[in-house]
């Protein structure tokens, strides 16, 4: 029933895995596990990008990656700078050959590429002083003088809002990258960074497979944090700090996640479907390049048999700059429960169309469950291609804005959800049944007549036709309002032309 | 290499098919030929609905119909009938049991289905007097006093014209159809029925599979007429009084097709696609029903592999009124030409927006080329997903309108034609280039920015995304203008968002 | 929430269908209704064929077809005949005119196409006295002097065995077609034939839709029988007396169907994927075709999407010459219980290896329980890629053989079900799981070394390799075996190169 | 029409990239190139793996990589090395921290996969004194003293022949990888390594991207030399020194490709259809995994529009030790003409059943013609699912044997080429047809009916059906025969059950 690899401290590479001799990096065991193995990792902090080699074979012939039990291992996107040298007052420099980043420099590499829309050419890297990350200055000046704000505007409700944490933007970076060498100025204040535990991200993520197609993955009990992730939207690659790049099947449980640079978890869509197209190539909408990766994806095999059916589960995530959970394509069919999301995109250093605690496209038949979500600029948002999708009994507070609903044709189902925002509500879609929830804030529904978004054939990635938004034909039961706010647009019609019973509408999307 | 199969007049449907011991009916023949063989059908007036019972196999292993080298066989769709009783002046009529008309009676069957604007409703019935067909009266009254007309509405153009033929207008029929049995009223004027070639349409169809998938048939050197065809929009089962009905590799050659109540040749979708669910569903608008059927379509194949790749060439085609040709998705990778088609929807019995002398959908690579297409109410009319299709050399004179082009983001090619009505073109599309072309009238250019339609893969049925027309991205080059009308919205833009040379425009259409 | 139609004995198809105004016959209700309407159906006789005209649209917006609450409906593929004349001693002739029997004679139809081994060229005419069905002799001589047997092949067992109903074989008939007229022999010993109810099989079917994609269609409450199917095998159209030819989502159920010249229900494929080519064009083997009709099946569509999930329930099917219940590939994620089959075969007119009470191939997560399956020369039939397939708590007696698996790489599951012939079990098939059955009889295993057949990825028609049987890897638990008769072949090996968990390997199967 | 952007040996990465500001690696022009662009490439030596981030659009709107116009531009897979240190006599050793090598060290990865069988475990490593390539020793022992054969087993053809460079084998290296270094052993014999141009080998690839979709790019006019690359079979991922991974319309020409461990060129398959499952899980054979991965393509999208479509010409490709060109399922539609192709696997470090000069699996519709192809242990070996192939006008000689058809039904086409070697042809397939060639050698022809290969829709990739090699059906017409040896097993007989004249089978084949 396969072999049992152990990982620790004080193994070697060239070992053989067992207990007794066990490898020293999770990478090793991840190039000679295949369907059946385990591999268990011992106690530790350990630095590396684990890069699943093999894939599972099915539901019960996976390969799982596990903390030993009892055992506190991590899993970390960062290395540890020692060598700082203190420049003025408290700002130090650390001088780094850019040998050291090998392909990928996250202090090089910029935020870009689709629907960002303030603050694009920010960098990916991050310096942490005992694991609390600091903002990134504009320029030598800023880190000698931080910015403090007490004002900042939070897009989605266009109001200006305290930011989460001031004593933080205290904190500041800022970076030079020459031919050969990598120079980074920061405001320590207190701290002697040569003392304390000083990080610099350094990878762009800690667990997720450089090839697709690596399926039936468990990745259980792990600490993973400190990834330079690049920004996630719907038509570019999609990598997070831990996913499965493209496959099926994955379980990631028990886990504490944090200090993304962009996002935590991802469930989404691989590259050759679409990379940033409109930014790149500047010839055509956004939108249009969005449709495209929906068709072109479809050639690649999304379907049921071949991508999603992920469960993530009991996980702990916070301090991400763009999302806890993302996912475009890739998240179909999948269960997201028993998560707690915070903090996530609260620092605020950027902002784009495509910032949530949860963001997902295209998550036919997902069901979303038993979340708490807070302290966000965005809970929950999903967009196009809502069908088949289930949320219930999420609880959403301190969060900007809870709710997002957006260019679908449904059905889904909002029941037994606590939205307790201001803004609680965005619906620009139809055919939601929206039931049992107890809602604060207020609720915006709008039409969406000049774009249109595919529908599926029931409980399936085939594509049955397109259609605009509408609006309407939702159905509202028992819903406890308990704000003060309006209620906008809310209403019963038709959509797909058909109004059905609301106990046939339920049993369409639990089937 | 294969069977010849023999049907002659004085043949016996228990004899063995040979030369010297032919069978009676096209039919038996058309139930035991099978991939390879050839069927010869000897003079003489065959009504039967000739319904291919096997496919070819190959475009080498094909199963050819044809009439026997130098006799004239006509296969029609009409029985004779010549019991007409007189009634009172030139008024006759017969009275035929329901049996005689089996499943399917014109006389009951109504034009009906989706985009019909006028006159849904009238009877798919027709009465004909040695091959002269006659109009449809709304009541006896008519048939005792017919309405000649000396102008009517042209529907493309708006415009009062005069009447094709007002002399025709004088020949009137009405049926009323009880339980048991159909009685016909009809003004015959000067002729005694029972002394003249007096036929009915009875069939359906004069040679159309009832099954799909009967690939690799030829058909040549037929005389074909006088089906009670049905209207045929793109959402709808489209037989016409041939064709091939969802398969792949027909050849139509040589054949004289006239007088189908809607369309003569059809190259068009099969029934399960879509079947006029607007009409009879009334829930949601015909354009959205349009698209399911592109989606649906290729769950059943629609694909290169599969169907079209139909050749129709030096084809008579006249007095239909709907379509001479017409043809939703079946009809890509076609070669249609040297057909001459003309006399098309010019009776003005009913009117729809799928009317024209050659009305194709989703003609993905069709080559058009060389035909003379004249009298018709609009000529050539290419809908939607408009890619790959090329338009040379046809001849279009004394149609209302000559050329329509619509929804579709191109590539395409219109080179070299003839376009002489005053009313010339209709451009509602992008991606298009005009070059060398002869056209007088009016040129009308619009934009569609509400209706999405889908562009392709190239050189493949595969949904590459989906677009409104933003119009433009035209190119003109070398045409000649004679007309003294006036030349609106032509211009160059960018479509699907960059701009391509002339040279490498024409090399993706031709490729 | 949709029209209710109703059709009456004494209502007329120009009346508008309703309670008040019934129609005539239901296909008249068959071309009105659309999604979501119900056809009554009131008492009486209804001598046509079924053909539904539209669709529903989803599992809760059906077309529902059902017997009136409490009333006796028969649908019949028959017509009585009262104008028999005596020739001599009990032997009486019908003449008929050949358009009595429109484009279909089964007088002149033969049993026909590929795997029929015994018989073939019999006729799928029969006569009927008071509903028993009489034997085809092969000339007069035999109508004159029948011959009845006193023992009979089982081609299955290949062992000589007692006929079925001795006395049934004196009721014999014999038929000539020519050019305008059939005349029908019959012995009809003491009966009058124009004075009972005297009937000959006219119609191939008695419920099938002439067209495929009629999705979502519910049958309830009728009798249905004596329908002239053709022979039924895996590479051919395969209509049944009812059936949803390649549809989605029937439910047919609570009906007595009987007398079906091969096969009762038909839930297998249509005519495009394949029609008897081995036998029409004896060109490659059978088997090739059948590999074929796989991968043409998959061109239109064939998936959970588009084809299968039927219920067939509460049904009691008998006295059907080849199947009482058929389906190639259109079986998928069906469930087949409760139902009553017997009588299957029985009569023995002619044999082919496509005969059992319920013969289905790739019947891939399709679930059989609760049904009682006696008097068939082959109770169960699961062939070709069988896979998630549960056959479980079914109760077999007085069959010849009751149980075949065939060339299959599973998994399946077979439990809980009582077999109790003197041949139990032909297993040549591997990846069965036997649990907690009840077997009395000979168990036969073997290896199927040089034919591949496809199988699929879990719960899906995609096709993921092919496999020769290398046989084995089988489950035997708990089952309790009562017989004295031997025990071949059975043993645990590998499959797919693996061995799972009993626990795992059912939940493969029921997941 | 796109940006032009240089690359020199002087330029900077910081730099703009202008022909005045020129980058100094051609990796960063590559992230920068989008479609329509052009990447040229100054004099000088590159050691880079060139990774293209973007793909081009189509055929005209390419993305362009090109050596400046009358410049030597070589891309190196090997860095130079220059700590040797003099151990004994001739032996030189040089310690290299692994680091060095990053996550891929050649002289630690093994020879590893599907079908090897004969040296299994030797090294990717590679030492080269002045561009000449040394042998493996199997100790250090070896290295002091190196074996020089005077024969050696050619593997094909199971004769003991002379080695091709004996002179060669002299120089061999061994290594040691701890986990901190790896050390290489050396006998360098009359050179001071210091003093030369000594290089090992480091990189897997010379231009290849990690990134399969990347579409329309063309590489023109560079050298290109000493990658590191793993065994390349048809089950496994298949990168060569240089290809597309498993994207679309490439065009590779004018390039000097050599010493590639394993292949030169590879348009073959990616890793998530398959990678060595044999060999890692030892669970079933590799055969029923090949067919696997012709299904798992099918579900990536294995199609004419999505991969394939390559040119290959001009190039000159040698001393290879796998293949000069291999690829399985990516080659389809693709055109490999006028290159140079010799000294592939003639150094006999190993061998498996992967070898050729050209080797392609599933070659649909291929071309390859105009090619030159010596002294290789087998020149082109065609493979499974050959169908619509061309070979023609190639020249073969000093090959151990020349062509090799292998399990196929075809239809394909051998014609006008010159086969020379002693063993001139083995066919094992059926359905071809060689024309007008001259033969001098051997011609062996074998059945295969224990393997079942599918085959397709003529000029697709969709499965059509699933066939063995039941053998004949070639036809053989006006070939030039000079040899002495004798001809075995030629015939004419039945392939897909019929037989088509010479003419209609070589238009299948052109079409």
């Amino acid at each position: 029933m396969g072999v049992e690899y152990h990982v620790a401290k004080n193994g070697s590479d060239l070992g053989n895995g067992t207990k007794q001799d066990p490898f020293l990096t999770i990478n090793k065991a991840a190039s000679v596990a295949v369907a059946g193995d385990t591999v268990i990792v011992h106690e530790g902090v350990y630095r590396e990008w684990v890069k699943p080699k093999n894939p599972g074979f099915s539901g019960w012939r996976r390969i799982t990656y596990r903390a030993a039990e009892g055992e506190k291992v991590i899993i970390k996107g960062s290395e540890q700078i020692q060598n700082w040298e203190k420049l003025e007052g408290s700002v130090w420099k650390a001088v780094i050959p850019n040998e050291f980043f090998g392909e990928y420099n996250p202090f090089k590499e910029e935020l870009y590429g689709d629907w960002i829309v303030y603050n694009p050419g920010r960098h990916l890297g991050d310096v942490y002083v005992n694991g609390k990350s600091f903002y990134e200055a504009e320029n030598f000046e800023q880190v000698v003088n931080p910015v403090v704000k007490t004002e900042v505007l939070d897009h989605w409700t266009n109001k200006i809002v305290a930011p989460h944490n001031p004593e933080q933007m205290k904190y500041v970076w800022y970076a030079e990258v020459d031919e050969n060498h990598t120079t980074i100025y920061a405001n320590f204040h207190n701290y002697n960074p040569n003392e304390e535990l000083t990080e610099i991200n350094v990878r762009k993520c800690c667990f997720y497979p450089e090839k697709t197609g690596m399926d039936y993955i468990t990745v259980q009990g792990f600490e993973m944090a400190q990834a330079a992730t690049p920004w996630t939207p719907p038509t570019a690659d999609q990598p997070g700090l831990i996913g499965p790049n493209w496959s099926k099947g994955w379980i990631i449980e028990d886990n504490i996640i944090h200090n993304s640079k962009c996002s935590g978890i991802s469930i989404g869509k691989e590259i050759s479907t679409g990379d940033n197209y409109f930014t790149k190539r500047k010839d055509k909408p956004g939108y249009h390049y969005q449709l495209e990766t929906v068709f072109a994806a479809g050639k690649i095999g999304w379907s049921k048999e071949k991508v999603g059916s992920h469960i993530i589960r009991n996980n702990i995530i916070y301090d991400c700059g763009q999302n806890g959970i993302v996912g475009h394509l890739g998240c179909i069919f999948s269960e997201v429960y028993n998560n707690h999301i915070y903090n996530i995109a609260i620092k605020r250093e950027f902002y784009g169309h495509e910032i949530a605690g949860i963001k997902l496209h295209a998550a036919i038949d997902t069901q979303i469950y038993d979340n708490r979500i807070h302290d966000c600029s965005l809970g929950l948002w999903l967009d196009w291609q809502l069908q088949g999708t289930r949320v219930s009994r999420n609880l959403f507070y301190r969060n900007n804005r809870d709710l997002f609903v957006e260019v679908s044709s449904g059905p889904y189902l909002i029941d037994h959800n606590i939205l307790t925002a201001d803004y609680a509500l965005d619906n620009h879609a139809q055919g939601g049944a929206y039931i049992n929830n107890i809602i604060r804030g207020k609720m915006v529904h709008r039409k969406m007549l000049d774009r249109s978004t595919p529908y599926h054939e029931p409980h399936s990635t085939d594509v049955k036709g397109i259609s605009v938004v509408y609006g309407g034909d939702d159905r509202w039961y028992n819903n406890i309002f308990i704000g003060d706010d309006e209620l906008e647009g809310v209403g019963t019609s038709h959509y797909h032309g058909y109004t059905t019973s609301l106990e046939e509408f339920i049993e369409t999307v639990q089937r």
